[in-house]
């Protein structure tokens, strides 16, 4: 009897299967006809397809330099691992079906607001692509390259009209490699990322309190004594340069003075305005070390280390930094107080004013312009200085309403946790930027992605930076109107899987990390675990746990996504559900998860003591089986129109608000839901 | 009522992922106390475990050289990639818990048959390695690194003393780079991957028909016009013998001649026999341009390649390839014909004989000792030739008792899609070796594993290279006796999963392809279709359909590993039933395989046609479906001990003979424990 049992159930595995499927699955061909991020200014959408075989080529027409032709072979390279079908490089002009029209060059070293508009024409015979320079080139590949897909006949191209420019000039993804060091190899790929979704300035953050990262010849013991020997050398950044110009992407460097500065002062004491000695800070947070801004001697050192950068960085941006100085050293230091005393400098806002003045005087000698952040921003700050806004949009508005030029980083800290939804909402011209004077509108130039480092590697890294600053990209590329929350994530779905073929790791990381804590060859188990749990939003993870630069980030919480895909689409359903707009179908799926998450603990509780990286996650297993059954229960009351159990619902409540705290340093994204349904019972 | 219709059968669900769990996975820890590969000459287990964390330091002592000091980095890089825990390259010496004692330096270029012995003690404490010279230490290196576990005390190398060295001498792996050119990551990544498991000798295939793939500074145009371009230039290749010497590992490069030439022939028609013009050969098999052995000027030419190649080349080897000459240039030249007559060369055979004496001689010039394929042993061939033996044991054999080393490739051809055992069970000493005299014996000097590339890309190659090439790597190492099949594939499982720390892509690239066909982001259905299909082994992909050398290579044959892991456990656990051994739960288990992969088609069979690369999956999917089907009918027979329905035996006999026929250059691997099933029954 036992095999007729097993006949009976085996067809539930395929539905549970299948409901998994649906509910995980995104057919980016059927579902989103055009799965572009960013999505094009203007688009016609036409009929039939252009077929991509052996026979393709590419032609360039018009103006020709090397970077178009690496473009080529680049853009080539791409669409083989797009299809594999392996492309000729040197395809007969007269026979290519993808004709590359360049009008004329782009500027020597890419200036702010050049020309990257293009037009690109697809038709059932062949592609055109039209641009006044090399940028627009760069830009409609990569648009060519999201709309290929397969289908019955083929590797193929939609026909489409596209016409596209971009909204902002600024379009910036910033790396911390100062706090974790993050190779050469790990800049490149995500410079192809950057590529890949038309942002346009790597902003790369090369000093820190725990490291100084950048090589410098004139003052070897910035890197020799202010780094743990991982630092980049002069050649590889000019390396770096060259590749991110062939990718239409500028290069701005930081050095971020007065303060986060510990690195630079190990070597350099005389720098400082404390006593020293001084080490490598290891921890994270704001810390006292501040440079002298009293003595000539600081300023004659900075005019020699920005001579020496400014001609390693052709950029016309320079970026000092100058956020968060708690002025303790100044305070604690009798020359520093007497000199405020002197120059009438009421607090260390001023001096620090002063400082930046200063400053702002030795970048504009070596013909930079200053980029800082926030607190540069004083009423004589000159107009050129460019603000970058931490602070927030009331910060920007205020910067532009001032004359200054400024971008917004505001709610676009991924290192955050956020969702990709509420960094596709913050606009850089929302909230205040709203009530801004066209002219003043105009001072807005974007903004940036920032990737600070305290809790990534080299290994999961690029899973902090993707998906999500795909739709930041197209925040800052798109019209403003183009801000449909459920269709920017179906096309990030889609553009996620592309991003794989220029080498990121940001879907594979996490399997591997899983295996690792593991020691599983398939860690299913913690898998559906995995899949449900995300790390704490903002600033809760430090407050949670003590962690050092050399903390190693090798748990739970390092391996899984910012955002539970998960999660997010579970918490879709339940809304579905609530509304009262679901299928049988749809029920079925809910109460299949449900199911799931409540019986994996069992399955999974006896591996996690096998290794002491999983075994932290006891709780937090322990915990998602009761929160799904608790979901169980709500959702089977619901479906029936049972009357709720007083006492139970009470007690539910509570594990449910207990179960909001973050445990091994992980939230329960079916918790949220959860909650949804046992209210909805509630209020029964 | 369907709420707890539900709730019964959900836990059949996590039932059957249990079962296929413990069918699928390989616990390391558990089942394989030491997974070691190759397993070492001499192991004694102790008691305990060294705990690895942060403080992990290696110093090294006695004999130091720069190849050590990066040996040191990339095992700590290593090592990191295997906890995630970041290590400090600059730990005190004095506080190294793993102590590197080297007795004196390996010489300047690799030696065949230089000491490779290490001493490895690992204590609760801390850890030695003590070997006669950097090659020992690179060897003991990698089997600290298989040592590491992950254990709830946190990742452990187990207490052990460990003493190694090779059996053979001679542990190769060749690529032909001239087929599908090979980029350099490709070949580097696989350099580490033959570190990891002690191969010793990287044997580059660097000319062919299809291509010639070295820079040739004297002679320009036999990469310029014999190569579409992609070739090796004289830096890259300079790179890659660092690379490898840094890894222990000697570069034999191969330019085949007097056949296997047409590359050569575009650039250079003068040394063909034939008229030409030629061009790059694309299409695969054996062509008829060969080298004319009649003209002095074709041995200045090869005296001056030879020249520039073995001082860009530092080995003591150098391959001269001498295989597959179908003599038809050869008789259709009238002046080959006469000069045969004049020299009394009564055939092709001897013609071509008398060409690799001469080219023997030229080599010998150069102060390099020849190696060749079989053709090239005549029985005046100088005894220092080493031949390597594609045509068998038998050919081995004749070599030594002819008083000429050589190496075995035949059984190693991994490109034949042959299982890892087959490989492992060939041994270079088995049939004919066996009879040879202790002296003939050292003649035989180890073997080589062959990655012919006609089937073979960038993108897939490392699957068809690894994890297969580790067994043939513990079969060149390992003692003779080391050949228990069961063993080595646990324990293959576990190291295939510690190569993907090198950037090897064999595990990830069939999922990557498998998307890329289907256009879906979870092409479950797929996966379950591929894991039980592999390509057909031999030479038959290339008689079931038309390949030429821009065929791309992106259908499921090429993104299935070619022996299936599932079809392999499956035979396995059907064996196990009809010795009468299985367990209860074993029966449940090879129940509820026959029941996935029959219901697997109809979730399958509508997905298929949105490809045009999966379309041809039509009738492989179907034919699972009525495999399985057939496979659970004699199952639940047996186990009912129900006498077999004869008209239907007979159809099923009928169809399983079918399905052993590959549809879409596949083998279903169900269909012969499916067999054995049915015939159970029929002999019921």
């Amino acid at each position: 009897m036992r095999a007729l049992k097993l006949r009976r159930t085996a067809p539930f595995f395929f539905l549970l299967i299948g409901l998994i499927t649906r509910i995980l699955k995104l057919d980016a061909q059927a579902a989103v006809p055009l799965a572009l991020m960013p999505m094009p200014a203007h688009i016609i959408p036409g009929n039939g397809q252009f077929v991509i075989d052996g026979s393709f080529g590419v032609a360039l027409q018009g103006y020709k330099e090397a970077r178009l032709v690496t473009a080529e072979d680049r853009f080539l390279a791409a669409l083989t691992r797009e299809t594999g079908i392996p492309f000729q490089q040197d395809a007969q002009p007269d026979q290519a079906k993808f004709i590359i029209q360049t009008s004329g060059p782009s500027d020597p070293v890419e200036q702010l607001g050049e020309d990257e508009s293009y037009h690109l024409k697809i038709t059932p015979s062949g592609a055109q692509l039209m641009a006044a320079n090399p940028l627009g080139v760069l830009h409609g590949l990569q648009t060519f390259l999201q709309l290929v897909r397969v289908t019955p006949q083929g590797f193929a191209v939609p026909v489409v009209a596209i016409d596209d420019q971009p909204r902002f000039a600024w379009r910036g993804l910033m790396i911390d490699a100062g706090r974790h060091f993050m190779p050469i190899p790990v800049i490149e790929r995500n410079l192809d990322g950057m590529e890949a979704v038309k942002l346009n300035v790597f902003h790369w953050h090369l000093s820190e309190n725990q490291g100084f990262r950048a090589e410098s010849k004139i003052f070897p013991l910035l890197q020799e004594k202010g780094s743990d020997g991982r630092y980049y050398t002069q050649p590889q950044i000019r390396g770096v340069i060259q590749y991110a110009r062939d990718r239409g992407i500028r290069v701005v460097p930081e050095f971020d003075v007065p303060c986060h500065t510990t690195s630079w002062f190990v070597g350099y004491p005389q720098l400082a305005s404390g006593k020293g000695p001084y080490k490598i800070e290891t921890h994270w947070g704001v810390f006292d070390p501040a440079m002298d801004p009293t003595r000539e001697s600081t300023y004659q050192f900075l005019d020699r280390f920005f001579g020496e950068m400014t001609a390693l960085f052709p950029d016309a941006y320079f970026h000092i930094g100058g956020d968060e100085c708690d002025g303790k050293e100044w305070d604690a230091n009798p020359r520093v107080q007497a000199f405020k005393q002197a120059h009438r400098l009421k607090d260390n806002a001023a001096l620090q004013s002063y400082f930046s003045a200063r400053v702002q005087k030795l970048v504009a000698a070596h013909h930079k312009i200053m980029e800082g952040w926030d607190e540069v921003l004083q009423p004589d700050t000159p107009k050129d200085v460019v603000i970058q806004s931490w602070r927030g949009p009331t910060a920007l508005a205020a910067a532009a309403r001032q004359g200054n030029r400024g971008l917004l980083s505001t709610g676009y800290y991924i290192d955050l946790n956020q969702s990709a939804a509420q960094h596709y909402l913050a606009d850089p011209l929302g909230g205040e930027g709203a009530s801004l004077t066209p002219e003043q509108r105009a001072r807005v130039l974007g903004g940036e992605a920032t990737m600070w480092s305290e809790f990534v590697t080299p290994e999961n890294v690029d899973s902090r930076i993707w998906p999500r600053t795909a739709a930041i990209a197209e925040r800052l590329w798109s019209p403003q109107e183009v801000r449909d929350v459920d269709s920017m994530y179906a096309r990030l779905g889609a553009i996620s899987q592309k991003l794989q073929y220029f080498g990121l790791d940001h879907l594979s990381s996490s399997e591997f990390m899983l295996q690792r804590m593991s020691g599983e060859t398939d860690p299913r188990y913690l898998k559906v675990l995995a899949a449900v749990v995300q790390p704490p939003e903002g600033y809760e993870r430090g407050q949670l746990k003590e962690y050092e630069s050399t903390t190693p980030l090798n748990r739970l919480v390092d391996a899984v996504s910012p955002e539970s895909e998960t999660g997010r689409r579970f918490a879709e359903l339940t809304k579905t559900i609530l509304a009262g707009n679901a299928s049988p179908e749809q029920w079925q799926e809910e109460r299949a998860w449900l199911v799931l998450w409540r019986d994996n603990d069992a399955k999974l509780q006896p591996l996690l003591e096998n290794s002491d990286l999983t075994a932290e996650l006891v709780p937090v297993s322990r915990t998602l089986s009761q929160v799904a059954a608790i979901g169980l229960k709500a959702l089977d009351d619901l479906r029936s129109h049972r009357a709720p159990d007083g006492a139970a619902l009470q007690n539910n409540l509570q594990v449910l608000k207990n179960a909001e705290k973050p445990e091994a340093v992980l939230r329960d994204m079916v918790v949220p839901p959860v909650g949804l349904l046992e209210q909805a019972v509630a209020g029964h």
